[in-house]
């Protein structure tokens, strides 16, 4: 068993890692405090050294935790998992674990701290779900549809075999439906054409598996998607390896901030286009509205028994409330027990053979519950 | 041995496949016009159905070479090499091939026509290079330093060894020295990090011949390079596996496509946005040409006995003309003897255990030479 998003009528709570990141509590705190401003029914666990959360200590709906220690940036995993055991993050972490048959303190963490470590430090301590080996990180990219396409792994899993890739389109349709509301999400398997001959063997098996899994109703599987779907919005949900996913990501990062490098050398060569930028500013503006990585800020850690969210570590409040909205979305639409249940009742249905050692502990567990 | 890519002092020659792409000689003839009027020296043999060149017939160093069959977009490989054997497109590879002895009718082929009839027949009727068992795709984007980055592969080589990816930085090299005219090129290994520790295993040994190569001299490694790098210009070259390079080439295109669709949404939105777009275009057509991708048209096959040129199928006549003339300057700075002399000498510096079997062959063959 696993413990539960959320008891019925209790408010949610939060935990805020508010060390982490490349800026701390002057970028965590503003976004807390924006992110309670909106939501006056949640609560908020902030976890750091007391004196950096000062500030906040009067605030409604806020507790403070003290943790003496931070995890920074450039930490080895080795340091944040073996010697700062009183971290922001990892105290942050600490507080999605029912300790004595209660309740957890908080249905999910938010940090900006380092994914190496994060990862590592939140698989120690809140395990994997059953038949689950390893986390995988997934965050939403904006498309042409003007909605969000989900994409996972990020990176946590370089060499997938088929069975993850079927497990990362399970729990990606959960995240989808809960955080994006979309009940019966359609799955993309990354592929480098869109006939079932194309690919790898891993990913020519993949398909097969989400074939299966489709038919058997456990999934909505479009078919393969090309790397540009993720941007026409073809599938809500893109399914890769971590390696490729890792790749795809940071060359859209990439593509973008040479594109908006260049829209500023451009507006900015001499006076006429400088005059030009001010008569096209508010048309300037919408259009970097609608593609401000900030807006979507906030990847999800799936296949832990918790809600672990991760934002940017360069992220500023506007982009570090993104990422608060977004985990306490999941809570609030139980991500949690919904993955698990899709992961059950996904392995449950397909043939023995598909399952392989991780579909077996399922199994297993399914009955045992 | 393989051909030569010229003989001093004869005007260099390229086959033309006038029929490939979805707008077949509506595009390509122009292209070759206007190719021609700026390259006063250079001779194209326009290879297609004769009636659908007629208007050619009287073109300055033109030939027609006559041939029956178009290979279409959807042909699948099967057709375009056993069927159609007297396709434009495989007619114009055959111009390659020295015949009893005499020299090639042309140094370097141009087509629009499917990717994987073009590599299939290509492959069939050229043969790689020794010790190599399969073509690479090689193409440009262009980065932030206003230069492009030569990327490969791009998807002919879906499951690749670490001995593969050191072969794509030997070829790379030779191609960007030969069409940029960067004699020492850095190459960069396409990674999740710039750390040594990242990645898979066969990117991690890959890292490890990339660096013997490096200290011996063979080629100018830089070093992990992460997606954004592309975009950055932190190296010269970019080498991945096929499937990672077409994912990552095809996100590019996808996010492209949707900056540029928001771009005119937003100044089309109503009058006072399409006012701005008047007194913004001139910046707006300056940007658009600095990420015109239509610039960088043309992806090389590495790796073959002869050169081949792959224009985007959609391409229109400003795009074919530039694969035209990244074909023409491949064959004038020799692209060809580049490539076969880089293979020779890296891999008779590389330890012999880092070889393999196309090692093996390749040293071989170069005391038999």
């Amino acid at each position: 068993m696993f413990p539960t998003d959320s008891s019925a009528g209790a408010p949610l709570r939060l935990a805020v890692d508010c060390m982490g990141g490349d800026h701390g509590p002057s970028v965590t705190l503003p976004a807390c405090r924006a992110f309670l401003d909106k939501h006056p029914e949640a609560e908020l666990l902030l976890v750091g050294r007391p004196e950096a959360l000062a500030a906040a200590a009067q605030w409604p709906r806020c507790h403070l935790v003290a943790a003496t220690e931070v995890v920074s940036m450039d930490d080895p995993v080795e340091v944040a998992l073996r010697r700062k055991k009183d971290s922001s993050m990892r105290v942050a972490i600490n507080q999605l674990k029912a300790v004595d048959g209660a309740a957890p303190r908080a249905q999910a963490c938010v940090s900006a701290g380092n994914t190496g470590a994060l990862m590592a430090v939140a698989r120690y301590l809140l395990k994997t779900l059953e038949g689950i080996d390893r986390p995988a990180i997934a965050t939403v990219m904006p498309n042409q549809t003007g909605r969000y396409t989900t994409v996972l792994d990020l990176g946590a899993n370089v060499d997938c075999t088929a069975e993850h890739l079927l497990q990362f389109a399970v729990r990606g349709s959960a995240l989808v439906a809960a955080v994006e509301g979309r009940e019966e999400p359609t799955v993309g398997l990354l592929n480098i054409g869109e006939e079932v001959i194309k690919g790898s063997e891993t990913i020519k098996r993949a398909g097969e598996l989400l074939r299966q899994a489709d038919s058997a109703g456990q999934l909505n599987f479009y078919g393969n998607v090309e790397g540009n779907d993720i941007f026409k919005g073809t599938t809500d949900l893109v399914v890769c390896d971590g390696f490729v996913g890792n790749v795809a990501l940071k060359t859209a990062e990439g593509l973008a901030t040479m594109i908006s490098t260049i829209i500023k050398e451009e507006f900015g060569r001499n006076w006429l286009t400088k005059a030009a930028a001010v008569l096209a500013m508010p048309v300037l503006k919408r259009f970097k509205g609608r593609v401000d990585h900030r807006r979507f800020n906030g990847a999800a850690l799936l296949g832990l028994r918790g809600l672990v969210f991760k934002s940017h570590g360069s992220a500023d409040a506007y982009a570090f409330e993104q990422a608060l909205n977004r985990a306490y979305d999941a809570a609030r639409n139980r991500l949690l027990d919904r993955v698990h249940d899709r992961i059950i009742a996904t392995l449950q249905a397909m043939p023995a053979a598909a399952q392989g050692d991780a579909g077996d502990k399922v199994a297993d567990a399914a009955q045992a519950a």
